[in-house]
């Protein structure tokens, strides 16, 4: 069963000629609570599949686990739409704090803007995988293949971890953010390692999903959707290679091309002819 | 000048055949930070335009705010992205708490899912405003057709303020929350009434589109995007008539079809039949 999509909604359908009550279908958006050791920390509105990789990964995301081991405990209330999280080391948690922005130039990166928890979080990614444009074009229709909540409720974000040659596991959300995070949190619980990973994704590249990309740990990011400047800006500024607009054998490389194996070509040739 | 998108961007593009060094242009992602009394409240992700609708919108929506008269003051720091509000009537804000789910069934209305700020603002929409669908179709044409930053950028949302026959305002911004807080701002600010008006909109009807449609205090919200689950039970418990999908002469009606002047017409002759 797909709890993703919610059938049988009664609505009424105007076709270009009559209207009339019909049944159709929608993405369900489900609200979900994380307590840490007892406190509400956050509520994400979310698909309601995968609910253990998405607590994992926001808990990552937000700084407050490095790895699983820091976990006591984790239980999911998978009904009602709650995650409640016991960690190893008690710590006093101020959400307000995370989500200040930061000002100035203590990280050295002044010029860009990051929240606290990204600063603290976000690390830039030195992986040297690269990839064909041919291996682009081929994840991205993998993962439009994968889609099937997205053509049929035109609602749902999708986002796959894969190598360089294939998809290796792929999630969706109603939340562009989610789908990352629910990679995050399958990629701790399962070990994986990253350094020669890509993340192949159908949503638009801003800085919330580079700086999750670079929290994963992941070089190459590539969407059929458009960067946002500030996405771009991060993505130069924390080593990701972004790729958008990967779209009828077309796309557009925003930040660091030397990982597409085309263009590392091209500026080798142009070094050595120089 | 156009804020809204950073032209000139230097980007390596594949076309199908070869791949060269070209520029590009992209949607501009812009931090905004809004201080209450002092205090760093909420920073949004936001187009850099009608930061001053914004503010006053984002604080409305958080139930800060009634009117323009509860602020004393608001400065705008256009250039680096800072908005100071001063209150009239001082208070001490935790944010913490405003983004706390409400649990239970202390609004009467335990099925749906608020947080504690949108139980406060969002309220039941009364409006007995009607559209016809030939005047949904010209609406979401003409918001269409002022949407040139997201024609030429694929990144921007667009949200206009309409009369059944007209577009008022329209706004535009990367985040699709923000388009409708920007509406919302200017509807304070101008002291326009809203029992008769419309909402067009791009991006998807999701639950927290719906409750600032309600806060606003709209009753029509029309979008050529899917709904969501729990956007259409909103729209349904807050008295919204949530129309979407309108696309190529089709569109479909999710909740409160009466306010279509077809369906209401429909349902008065069954009514008369039965």
């Amino acid at each position: 069963m797909n709890h993703m999509v919610k059938k049988h909604l009664n609505i009424w359908k105007y076709d270009g000629q009559t209207i009339r009550k019909t049944e159709d279908c929608a993405a369900v958006e489900f609200p979900f609570t994380i307590y840490i050791d007892g406190e509400e920390f956050a509520t994400a509105v979310c698909s309601p599949t995968d609910l253990e990789q998405l607590a994992v990964g926001f808990l990552a995301s937000e700084g407050i686990i490095r790895q699983m081991d820091d976990l006591d405990s984790l239980d999911i209330d998978q009904a009602r739409g709650f995650a409640y999280a016991a960690l190893k080391r008690k710590q006093t948690i101020s959400k307000e704090f995370y989500s200040k922005r930061m000002i100035g130039s203590c990280c050295g990166k002044s010029r860009q803007f990051y929240f606290y928890n990204d600063a603290k979080t976000a690390k830039t990614v030195m992986s040297k995988q690269q990839i064909s444009i041919t291996q682009c074009f081929r994840l991205m229709a993998d993962l439009q293949t994968q889609s099937e909540d997205f053509l049929l409720t035109g609602g749902v974000h999708n986002a796959a971890l894969c190598t360089a040659d294939d998809i290796m596991v792929s999630f969706s959300d109603i939340g562009r953010h989610n789908a990352l995070d629910k990679i995050y949190g399958y990629c701790l619980m399962n070990h994986v390692p990253l350094h020669d990973k890509i993340i192949a994704f159908s949503g638009r590249i801003s800085s919330e999903i580079v700086l999750k990309a670079a929290k994963i740990g992941v070089g190459i990011l590539i969407s059929k959707s458009a960067p946002t400047t500030l996405g771009i800006s991060l993505a130069e500024d924390l080593g990701i290679t972004a790729i958008g607009f990967v779209r009828k054998n077309q796309l557009n490389i925003y930040s660091h091309p030397h990982r597409i194996i085309e263009v590392a070509d091209d500026l080798e040739e142009d070094a050595t002819t120089k």
